[in-house]
């Protein structure tokens, strides 16, 4: 039993005090998990551009004061009442998207859309009693995706939290929390394209690039990357693709451009970028017949997906996932040992490491499209 | 060896002069079959809502004089050269997408979109020459997609006949030769609900119910109809539809009231009637994490599909389909065999009868939605 079990902590988190200002580190209080929480300690985190979108609050409903953060790896300090899974110092990951293992969801083999514990990025208090377990001198400061990494400790719903392998290197795995698991996913549990097919893959941030990763583990005979931002052709090399378009160099709807590289699309293709017209042109580029669409970014509020619906009526697919359909308690232990098989590469996703203390930085370099992950070290 | 062939031969035909005027019964001349092309004497055809769609022409490209007609049972009077698959006196159905079983679609099993030979609503020619077929004085007379069995003959590609079970009687397995064989593999091939699901079809004419008879034979334990049309409630009891919801009896959005009854969404749902937001609302009724929405009506030229993109991240499926995934000469001879073995039922759905000079009653008995198909004989 840690000493601080029961306790509320004190410890340095990084609070958005405001859309779009640097964050600012400052002494919390932790209360101690309730009913079905974890609170854990969190040793690495990394920026995801999910939480650049909300901390932004363009297009996003702004809620500060707000601890961001979903993308970790950290250890369990303390459970609360009922949680029999999990155990002080079990290694874990937190995912935004929970499973409670109860629900229709949890017991479909299609959906990972918990009833209970699914994506929620406007709330900002624990589901259990609708409070938060973050304050600062007797102040509420806000939850974000039931995570919020972004913090020494956090409190967690017990069905947010894969327990993984304890000998995974937690400044490495902590990417599949998200972004990669999400991307990878997209391809092999959503797109699911053949041996020798074409995959195209719209925006090569780290979720993009776990897409075509998933894609080339596939056996895609063509990997096709469209970003707006030359500089990810460089990095996206080093994940199998193999054919770069960046829109910005045709007059052509890209889906045209597309169209004709590949005789009338693409077989499969995987938007991770966010923006709305990405979101059509990948799904007007697969081929009509078989072609399968699967939408990854997260849209702005007032977004509008719009095409002619002859464009489905040629017998094209389009679809959609959050964390790639893991379900990430059943699931996430199995994408470890995976990393942990050396099937699937992480290094190559870490191209920048900062401290705590200098977080913003890892904002900056999101912002300025500059490396995929960067893993912030909470003890330095 | 028929004493026609080879020869122009002169019958009546009904001619679509203009759009939305009545059609007029004509002599006209039919020339030979060309190089994989048929002949074929129609006995029986009925009227789908497409051929109104075109003959009316609001919203779709207008093309007069033109033969419409695409549903319909006839024999083979003489082939072209090249043919030799078919010959005359066989039994068979015309279909309005072809497959040519050369192209990528045709070996693709997903696919029955050949690149040859596919649906094109706006060609009024035959694709070997860029000619009609038909012709009154002189003067052609255009096709409709492919078929245009409002004649006593016609001339269509050999990819687009499919030959089927000569003791199968073509009053009735006419109807298999689109709208049928549309909303049954549009359930069966495309939405497959699995057992004991939820499934909304929209649209209770003939194709939406071929649609509900699909999730009766899937094993669906709700079934629920969708129609402006209170008339056509009664009609739909006796194809397994459970339930009925008319969208004028409600304040909210169908697909609001549709999650209502089914906690959330339905599992499976088909659009059969044309209208773009009944398109719209067939998706956004499907459950999130599993549900799966298949479009079949035809849509006006100008129609978007709009939707917000977090409907589709939210694990919904949107697909489309010609004629329910069949692939004519491959498939339907076996559908033909369900129906001689009983499996399937096909008198429920042929509800007036008419002889070819009251073709224009057809038409009006679907403008008024009364009745489901109406069978038109050539011969009387
Ligand atoms: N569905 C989920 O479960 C889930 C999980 C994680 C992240 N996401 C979302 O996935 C997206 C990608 O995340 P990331 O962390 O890799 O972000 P990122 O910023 O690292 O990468 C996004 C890339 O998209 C490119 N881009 C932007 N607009 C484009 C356009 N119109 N055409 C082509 N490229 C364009 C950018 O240049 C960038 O390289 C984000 O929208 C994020 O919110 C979704
Ligand atoms: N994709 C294909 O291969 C294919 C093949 C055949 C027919 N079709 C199309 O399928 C559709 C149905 O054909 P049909 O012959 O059964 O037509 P139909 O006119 O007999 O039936 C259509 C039904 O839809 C109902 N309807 C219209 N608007 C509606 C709305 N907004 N909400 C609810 N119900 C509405 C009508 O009242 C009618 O009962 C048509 O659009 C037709 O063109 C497509
Ligand atoms: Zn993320
Ligand atoms: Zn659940
Ligand atoms: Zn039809
Ligand atoms: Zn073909």
């Amino acid at each position: 039993m840690s000493s601080t079990q029961g306790h509320v902590i004190k410890c340095k988190a990084a609070v958005s005090w405001e859309a779009g200002k640097p964050l600012v580190i400052e002494e919390v209080e932790v209360a101690p998990p309730q009913k079905m929480e974890v609170r854990l300690k969190i040793l690495f985190t990394s920026l995801c551009h999910t939480d650049v979108y909300f901390w932004e609050a363009k297009g996003q409903t702004p809620l500060f004061p707000r601890i961001f953060g979903h993308e970790a790896g950290g250890i369990v300090e303390s459970v609360g009442e009922g949680v029999t899974e999990l155990q002080p110092g079990d290694h874990v990951l937190p995912v935004f998207t929970g499973e409670c293992k109860e629900c229709r969801h949890c017991k479909s083999s299609e959906s990972n859309m918990c009833d209970l514990l699914r994506i929620n990025t406007d709330r900002g208090v624990m589901i259990g009693d609708g409070k938060t377990r973050f304050s600062k001198d007797g102040k509420p400061i806000y939850h974000f995706l039931g995570t919020s990494t972004f913090s020494e400790y956090t409190v967690v719903h017990v069905g947010c939290v894969a327990k993984i392998n304890p000998a995974a290197p937690l400044d490495k795995v902590c990417v599949l929390s998200c972004g990669i698991s999400t991307g990878l996913g997209a391809t092999l549990n959503v797109a699911k394209p053949t041996k020798g097919s074409t995959v195209a893959v719209f925006g090569l941030g780290a979720v993009g690039l776990a897409a075509a990763e998933g894609a080339r583990i596939a056996g895609a005979s063509r990997i096709i990357g469209i970003d707006l931002n030359p500089s990810r052709f460089d990095e996206a090399k080093k994940f199998g693709v193999t054919e770069f378009v960046n829109p910005k160099d045709h007059d052509k709807p890209i889906q045209q451009v597309l169209a004709e590289m590949t005789d009338g699309g693409v077989d499969r293709s995987v938007e991770c970028t966010g923006n709305v017209n990405a979101m059509i042109s990948a799904f007007e580029c697969v081929h009509d017949g078989w072609g399968v669409a699967v939408l990854v970014g997260v849209p702005n509020k007032d977004d509008a997906f719009k095409t002619h619906p002859v464009n489905v009526l040629n017998e094209r697919t389009l679809k959609g996932t959050f964390f790639g359909n893991y379900k990430p308690r059943s699931d996430i232990p199995g994408v470890v040992e995976k990393y942990m098989s050396k099937e699937l590469e992480l290094e190559k996703f870490v191209t920048h490491r900062v401290g705590f203390s200098e977080i913003n930085k890892a904002f900056e370099l999101m912002m300025k499209g500059e490396g995929l992950r960067c893993i912030i070290s909470m003890d330095s």
